[in-house]
């Protein structure tokens, strides 16, 4: 997490590109580059999937700090996808960004133990260690109270690495269980106090090792979360494609530009697919990219 | 869901196995094997998780009618770890056994989609559809509210397959989110009404396809959530290791001794390492499984 808050310094850009690959993303050459090597399989999905990655990173690693890749994406992909995401955190790390795998993971304690080595961790067979997927930081579930977040936190600390837990997620429906007024605190307050306290014996420079993500399409929640929440770095998603603006995103940083860090994800990877990035063509996908996220960095630090 | 109740009606069994491999069940004799055939690497790790499955599903499956593979288990070997999982599930389907995803995901809309295509549903590509893991049913977290679980009822139903939605769960710490009070109501009593609600779309002989889990470990809830439930399966994990009993687990069937299933891993798959069936001895892990799942459907069934 100290990794993070010094790359995004050094980058001043509080801004994480998220690699969400879909299908109607993916240029058509690079399918059908794909499907002429490895055949009509998931095998030939997922190395274009991975393709798309490495030329969305090679154009924006230099401006971002870090890359958010959603697990799902690849889960759908079958096991060629985990390992076309096993190879996007890897080529990640090459290039020097941050990774923070969007696994939303979270169980019982053993359990989240298995899930923490399998993405913070290494496991250990035959007298050898071995890294399975290698984030940096993952994304946390608190449904199951304090024993299956805990894990990860062990883990994390153990390999100097972070978590972000879902305090009050960015869609439509959040609001259902996480708004729930229970006496004067919500349940997304009660998930933020236990966020500042499952930190608080790792504090550096003002900010835990226990992140927390808070929706942009909630600004309001965001403004006293981030009052609520002062040693815990706010990762925030729903930026664009879900309705965020830079204004909104005002809130989630502190008084010092600080303490968050800004995903999008569709409207940076698909850049190409809107109408003002349209003349890249879908040949300059990646430039696309570039020119969506440095406008992306524009809006957020113009309003910090 | 509806193939399960089956399933459990013609076995006389509402026992799952919990099919959780950790290094430390695994004989000795299988580790080296596949140590020998694949190195000293994670394939090999994951092969011989495989073969213990495989083992375990011959000496079971002509007396449960379902086993839940936890997904954790097998991504803590990456990806070799994910196709020793898919196997599992496919070898599971081939046996003839209802095959419970242990997955515990949930997320924003759309990629509460992109994780039940993968694995409940089929994904298209190159004109050709895959089935990337094969589940039947897998469990779902809720704490994102309708739009993270929707899409998981919806690619189930199109498939005719199934949901289990996290209500209670069975570690010690599952009461700070789940049982805070709300007005009248506890988080888990409001999930447990949503539950209801999703699955009221598609009830057969008495049950929809959307299931609740609520761990052995708290029997009196689980008597109440039996009431409030009256359309949703319970599959119930915490017997047995993790403290539930026999006559703690009555409450959660309703009259006619239907409507729950009861989970147990490592007190069925390392059996062998319990004193009481430790004759069986390392090589005869398989068979001291299976007594001991003959023992768990008695002390189920003779409390029904």
């Amino acid at each position: 997490m100290h990794k993070l808050l010094k790359a995004i310094d050094a980058k001043k850009a509080p801004v994480v590109v998220g690699l969400d690959p879909q299908p109607a993303f993916i240029p058509a050459k690079l399918l059908d580059a794909a499907q002429s090597e490895f055949g009509p399989t998931l095998e030939a999905a997922a190395e274009a999937y991975y393709r798309f990655n490495t030329a969305i990173m090679d154009a924006v690693s230099d401006i971002v700090p870090a890359v958010k890749p959603q697990v799902a994406m690849y889960e759908q992909l079958g096991v060629p996808g985990m390992e076309a995401y096993r190879k996007t955190c890897n080529y990640a790390s090459s290039k020097g960004l941050v990774v923070i795998g969007d696994i939303k993971r979270g169980d019982i304690g053993s359990t989240s133990g298995a899930y923490a080595v399998a993405h913070l961790g290494r496991v250990s067979f035959f007298g050898k260690e071995f890294e399975p997927f290698g984030e940096d930081i993952v994304t946390v579930n608190p449904y199951l109270g304090t024993d299956g977040v805990k894990p990860f936190v062990d883990v994390a600390r153990e390999h100097d690495k972070g978590i972000f837990v879902l305090v009050k997620t960015s869609n439509p429906s959040s609001g259902e269980f996480q708004d729930v007024m229970a006496g004067d605190s919500t349940i997304y307050e009660r998930v933020g106090a236990m966020v500042e306290k499952w930190g608080s014996d790792n504090i550096k420079d003002g900010y835990s090792d226990v992140g927390a993500v808070v929706g942009a399409t909630y600004p309001e929640i965001g403004e006293r979360m981030r009052a609520a929440m002062p040693h815990t770095v706010i990762l925030v998603p729903g930026y664009g494609a879900q309705g965020g603006t830079g204004a909104d995103i005002r809130v989630f940083f502190d008084k010092d530009g600080r303490g968050a860090i800004v995903n999008s994800s569709r409207g940076i990877i698909a850049a190409y697919k809107n109408e003002k990035y349209a003349s890249f063509g879908e040949d300059g996908f990646a430039d696309a990219a570039r020119a969506a996220t440095e406008d992306m960095i524009k809006d957020i630090t113009g309003n910090l």
